[in-house]
C-alpha cells in the first residue's frame, strides 16, 4: 500500500479535530485530554526558563540522547517510584508520543502485527497504522488487558509488539492489578516479543496504592514516560526507558526524527526538577483532580440515560461510558455541541471492532463548577434526543 | 528487510559521533556544523522566553500545525525573501530535520527510489535509508546537481522524491545558479515527482546576489526552512512549506511524530521575531562568518598537500576538499586528532560511491584566531604523514 493510500486510511485524530470545534469559549469541553491550565506552575517554569535561557550553551545543538542532567534527574525519579533506572537507560524524547514513534520505527516493519488493547489510545493506533502494521485487538475487561486473550493473540498472530496503557488507561481509565501485570510480563517474555508500557498518567492516583510499572516485571518492556501530565505538556518532554539491545536503534531513529529534543526545554526541565518539589506539586494535582473526578462521577447517574455504564477510575483523566441500545455517540456529540458541551465519541479508540455506543469524558480540564454545569448541559442534550 | 537489520545498516551519524570525540576542550573542531555560540543573541532570546513563559497558555498543548502567530511571521519573512507564502502553507516542525522525516513518512514507501545529490547531507541519507528507500545518486559539479544527470535518473529510476540542498550545500558549499534551478524545476514538474529543497543556510550569504529558492520555480517543490542557523538551533524550530495536496498527510505524520512542536519555544520565537530585528542580526552573522570563511580559505594553500582541491563557497558553513591520490581521510582524521584538530571525513556523505579522499571543514564555529591555529595544527598533521 502506498503511503498516500495508507495516510488516507489514517484519519486525522478526531480528538484533535474536535479541539478546534470545541475551542469556542462558550463550550465546556470534556473532549481533549488536557491538564488543568490553572494548575500549571507558571512561576516555577518561568524561573526555570529564566535560568536556562541565560546560558548560551542552551541555545546550541545538544546530544541526541538528551541533556545528561535531565536524564539523571528522571532516572532518579523513576528509581524512587520503584523502577530502578540509570541515565543510560533513558532517551529524552519530544513528548512520549515521539518515544512511541521511535520504538515503532526501530522495531515494526510494514505488515508486522502489533497487538493492542481494545479500545486504546488513538494516536498510538495512528502511529502503528502509519508504519503499515496490522493491528490485532486484545480483549480488555475492568482490569485492562486480559491475559488469556493476549496469550491467544501471541500464539496465533505472532505480533512484533504489544502496546498497553496499564495504569489509568486512555480511554478507559482502567488499571491492571499487580498480579495481572506479572502474568502479562511472563507471557511477553515467554514469546520473546516487546511490550510498550505507555505511562503518562501513572502519578495521577486518587485512591488506593500505586501499582508497580509493568517494566518492573520484565526487561522485555519498553517504558514511555512523560512530563506532560505532571509538569506541562507544552514543553513536549517525554522519555523512553529501554534495554541496551534496543537503545542504539532508538537513538538512530531519534537522530533522523529531529536530531535531539529542544536543548532549552530540557535545560529548563532540569532546573525545574532540581529547584522545585515536584512531589508536592503532584500532591496538589491529585487533590484537585480527585475532586473533579468525584464531581463528574457523582453527576453521572442524573446525567446519562438509564442503562448507561461507566468506568470508575482510580486515577488519570478519563471516564469511559457506554450508552444502552443501538446509539452512535458521534450523533449524540452533535446534539451536545448545540448545548455547548463536548466529549469524544468512542469509536476511533477501537483498532478493529468499533463500539459506537461508547464515549470518553475527560474530568481534569475543567474546575468542579464547570463540570457540574457541563454535566447539566449534557443531561439536556440527552433529554432532547 | 527487518527494521533491526535496516538500522544495523544505517550507521549512527559520524558527525554526531565525532562531536563526542572532539568535545575535549583542547581540540579545535572543524567537524560539526555548529553555529558560533558567541554570536547567539542570548539577551534577545532570554527576553523572549521571559515573555513566553509568563503566559500559562504556552505551557498547554498546542495545535499540530503550529503557533498561528509564528506561522504568520515565518510566512511574512519567506514572502519578503521572494517566495510568496501564507501561514496555511506552513507546518512548524521540530527542526527542519523533522520536516524531512515527515515528508519521507508521507511520501516514501520501502523500496521506493529517492534521488540525491552525490555527496549530500548525511542525516538526509539516514532518514531515507531508515524509510527503506533505495538511494540513487545524481551527479553534481561546482554548480550543484547536474540537470542532465537528474534527467537520466528521472527517466531510468523513476524516483518518488528528489532531495537537494541547492544553496550553500552541505557538505560541498555549492550553490545552484538561477538558470539551473529553473531547469531542475522543469524536469521535476515534467516527471510529476516531488523535490525537497532543504534550505537551512540560504540567508548566510557572504558575497554575490541571493538566488531565488528552487520553490519559486515549481509547486512540485517541498521547501524546508529553519531557525537553527539564523536564530538558535537549541530551540529545534523548522518548517515545511508544502502545497495543499501534501499538507494533510504531513500533518497526520506530525501528529504521530510528536503531536506538535514545543508550545513555549514557538511562542518565544514568535516574540523574538516580533521584537527583534532579525535582519540586522543576520547581517552581523554574515560579517562574522565571511571573515571566518576568508580566514580558512586563505590558510588552505599552506595547510593542505599540493594537489588538494577545494570548494570556494559563497555562503553557508562548509568548505569541501579532496586530497590528491589514494588517501582515506578517516586515517588523516586520526592523525589530526593527535594534533588536537578535527574535521569530518567525506565518505559518509556519499549515498552510493564514497570518495574516501574527500573531507569537510566547517568554518562558522570557531573565531578567526582559532581557525588560524587549527589550520596550523592541520598542516602539522599532514606533514607528519
Amino acid at each position: 500500500m502506498s503511503p498516500a493510500r495508507r495516510l488516507a486510511g489514517v484519519k486525522s485524530s478526531p480528538v484533535r479535530d474536535l479541539l478546534a470545534l470545541t475551542q469556542r469559549p462558550e463550550v465546556i469541553s470534556f473532549a481533549g485530554g488536557l491538564p488543568a491550565p490553572e494548575m500549571f506552575d507558571v512561576e516555577g517554569w518561568s524561573d526555570a526558563f529564566a535560568k536556562a535561557s541565560d546560558d548560551r550553551r542552551n541555545l546550541q545543538y545538544g546530544t541526541t540522547e538528551g541533556d545528561p542532567v535531565l536524564r539523571a534527574l528522571i532516572a532518579e525519579r523513576m528509581t524512587r517510584r520503584g523502577l530502578p533506572t540509570s541515565a543510560q537507560d533513558l532517551l529524552v524524547t519530544t513528548g512520549s508520543q515521539q518515544a512511541l514513534t521511535l520504538v515503532t520505527t526501530a522495531l515494526v516493519e510494514p505488515g508486522d502485527v502489533v497487538a493492542v488493547e481494545e479500545p486504546t489510545y488513538l494516536a498510538a493506533l495512528q502511529c502503528f497504522q502509519l508504519a503499515g502494521a496490522r493491528l490485532v485487538p486484545v480483549a480488555s475487561d475492568e482490569h485492562g488487558m486480559v491475559p488469556a486473550s493476549l496469550a491467544e493473540v501471541l500464539e496465533k498472530d505472532r505480533p512484533t509488539l504489544v502496546y498497553a496503557v496499564p495504569t489509568y488507561a486512555n480511554p478507559t481509565g482502567r488499571t491492571q492489578p499487580a498480579a495481572r501485570r506479572q502474568e502479562i510480563a511472563s507471557l511477553v517474555a515467554a514469546h520473546d516479543v516487546w511490550l510498550v508500557e505507555d505511562d503518562p498518567y501513572g502519578e495521577l492516583r486518587y485512591r488506593g496504592e500505586p501499582v508497580p510499572p509493568l517494566a518492573t516485571y520484565s526487561d522485555r518492556v519498553l517504558y514511555l514516560g512523560s512530563l506532560s501530565k505532571i509538569g506541562a505538556p507544552g514543553l513536549r518532554l517525554g522519555w523512553l526507558r529501554a534495554p541496551a539491545s534496543v537503545m542504539p536503534a532508538a537513538v538512530i531513529a531519534k537522530q533522523a526524527a529531529d536530531l535531539h529534543t529542544s536543548t532549552i526545554d530540557q535545560a529548563a526541565a532540569a532546573v525545574y526538577l532540581s529547584n522545585t518539589d515536584l512531589d508536592a506539586h503532584v500532591t496538589g494535582l491529585r487533590a484537585a483532580y480527585r475532586e473533579r473526578r468525584d464531581t463528574m462521577i457523582e453527576a453521572l447517574p442524573a446525567t446519562v440515560p438509564p442503562g448507561t455504564t461507566w468506568s470508575d477510575p482510580d486515577g488519570g483523566m478519563f471516564v469511559w461510558l457506554r450508552l444502552p441500545g443501538e446509539v452512535d455517540t458521534a450523533e449524540v456529540l452533535r446534539d451536545a455541541l448545540k448545548h455547548n458541551v463536548a466529549f469524544v465519541p468512542g469509536a476511533p479508540f477501537f483498532a478493529v471492532r468499533p463500539d459506537h455506543a461508547t464515549f470518553r469524558l475527560s474530568f481534569t480540564t475543567n474546575p468542579p463548577e464547570d463540570i457540574r454545569e457541563g454535566m447539566r448541559r449534557l443531561r439536556e442534550a440527552f433529554r432532547d434526543r
